[in-house]
């Protein structure tokens, strides 16, 4: 069942005689990880494996990463290179060994410094950003990768509800953002997904607000939370948002709003539908409120090994999206200098619907505090 | 005292005189932070701030941040974008604001797909790989970010004091790193500066090692633990090695070994020391053991918001090292297959010579489990 490092290799491969280049590249980040089945720091260090649509791959590691190289049971060419001597002539080498004239890389995970010392190597190297292609195989889940997320969301949703009875009026957005943060870990996080976002009053309505350490929240504030525990390498993602002690009318309608946009999302969502029409009915019914003008998103995004995944949920991707496929369902209305809400669940499509990974109660929560 | 906004653009409009092009960009990161003191998260979506040597700053901001991007007090041109309409049309409309032909950028920061969108929308523009000076502005702390520091050490020193007092032989790797990681945040961390390194045994001698889940630390391993707490946004760096029950003559020889050459950089740390000076020093004591061929990295890198940041601490690095500079001190001996000793100290250059923020014993310990 389980792929060998040489059958994740030749996925790589293939990719590269499907976009017509010569070979694809890989910097430390998601890939590189479901790669080598190994995940490897870069930092400052230039550290590249390159998959040629034909022929053995090749790569370039830092040399004090070799012990750690070993591990992966590589057998292409390796060129390391030490700090006190820079990476121009492993990069050479590298280059030269390759006789590539063409190169598919991740656009949104190789920077720039990398990509300047491949040119600066082979100045008529011709690069493209097959950020796609390269990305999109991660896009299917395999049992073990859903197993990983579910790991990571039960985590979350355990510290979530210890959190939620532990908030009192008067209490700082960053003293519940700490209280959160080492549920997180005593619930078993490897790390948290990002850093969370706790958001009360006013700063709800900024989709990616940071805690203040100096506002308390009050009652009647909308209270906001967006976080998620990172387990074997596989990142959570949820949203709640509660209100404290009381909610006005227009808060109960806005959120009531979010909900029935929320629960449209996971009811159209089945094997073949598309991230177009996920995102249109969802955000249809947020666009038939009258709230219209707080819609400032998309519906969500993928999930998995990056919190930031294919297939972006908007309008306008009609890619059908495949059993496997993870994603957040995530409508908000943010009014800003007034108060937002946000419900996000984590949805896994079925080779027969859809289930919500996610399973942390969304009715419209008043905390006593 | 403290600089405005317009004071720390100001930093940037410099720069791109300096480096002899129209302006410098930057994106979410230490830079953008530092610049705008406030962080943003960036994921799948390009934000972009252009500061010119001349001239008013303009931005590119992803529409859902426009309520954070309020906090900042920005009185450029702002070109946001919605995820459903894409940002070639936010890239085309700054680049014809800016009527500029040349930029540098952040290359070990920007992502690949920012470069490419700029290109997209000027083909002409000329793009430079201005890091080192830009993030050369990060280089000497102010009070307040050697008072962060500080903070982010202090919490990591208790948190390892802590977990020490409660390891015992038959443990795995992981079950410390898991002790660890909930000390830090019990300590008051925000944040992990980065996925902690625990190490036994064999372990040890790489360099970046993952802590194991099935081995059982043992009577006589080496236990190598590398770790950071974040705090007010800047990062802690800082290794120890102990052993547990007892060392072998071996063991205690190597230890001496990298312990003197860490003291050996401590010694030479004055004002206008170059980087150079100091790996050569410490080095120089690896180099005349003899274990020297169980040298795998240069003495250490410049810490800050960044883990990893300017003055890399290495031979053919002749940049004089001015008060303020903060460097990790981290000398090592890595012998593959038996097990490896690092000792990391964050250094402080002060006005008369050096101060160690670390203050962890470094005497050899062993941890009688």
């Amino acid at each position: 069942m389980t792929q060998t490092l040489q059958d994740r290799l030749s996925d790589y491969a293939a990719i590269a005689a499907d976009l017509c280049v010569d070979a694809v590249a890989l910097v430390p980040g998601p890939n590189f990880t479901r790669a080598l089945n190994h995940s490897f720091m870069s930092h400052e260090r230039p550290f590249l494996l390159v998959i040629p649509a034909n022929g053995p791959p090749a790569a370039l590691v830092p040399n004090l990463e070799l012990g750690s190289w070993d591990q992966v049971g590589f057998d292409g060419a390796v060129f390391d290179w030490r700090d006190q001597d820079g990476y121009d002539t492993a990069f050479a080498a590298l280059t030269a060994h390759l006789a590539i004239s063409s190169l598919a890389v991740e656009g949104q995970v190789m920077r720039v410094f990398v990509h300047h010392a491949l040119k600066a190597a082979q100045p008529d190297l011709r690069i493209v950003d097959g950020e796609r292609e390269i990305s999109g195989l991660r896009m299917i889940k395999t049992p073990e990768d859903v197993a990983a997320l579910q790991a990571a969301i039960d985590i979350s949703e355990r510290a979530l509800a210890h959190t939620l009875e532990t908030v009192r009026l008067g209490q700082s957005e960053t003293s519940i953002e700490q209280v959160l943060i080492r549920a997180l870990f005593a619930e078993g996080a490897e790390d948290l997904s990002f850093a969370p976002i706790v958001a009360a009053g006013d700063n709800s309505a900024r989709p990616h607000a940071h805690a203040r350490a100096d506002y308390a929240v009050q009652a009647g504030d909308a209270l906001l939370l967006d976080f998620g525990a990172r387990k074997h390498g596989f990142a959570a993602d949820i949203t709640r948002t509660v209100f404290l002690q009381h909610a006005t009318d227009e808060a109960q309608e806005v959120y009531d709003t979010v909900l029935r946009a929320n629960l449209r999302g996971h009811a159209v969502t089945r094997p073949g539908v598309t991230a177009h029409d996920i995102d249109d009915a969802v955000t249809g019914v947020l666009e038939a409120s009258p709230y219209a003008d707080r819609i400032r998103t998309k519906t969500g995004h993928g999930l998995g090994r990056n919190v930031h995944e294919a297939p972006y949920i908007m309008r306008g991707n009609h890619m059908a999206l495949p059993a496997g496929t993870v994603y957040t369902n995530e409508p908000g209305l943010y009014d800003i200098g007034n108060f937002g809400v946000r419900i996000e669940d984590d949805v896994l499509i079925t080779e027969t619907g859809s289930t919500s990974l996610t399973r942390f109660p969304k009715e419209l929560t008043v905390l006593p505090c």
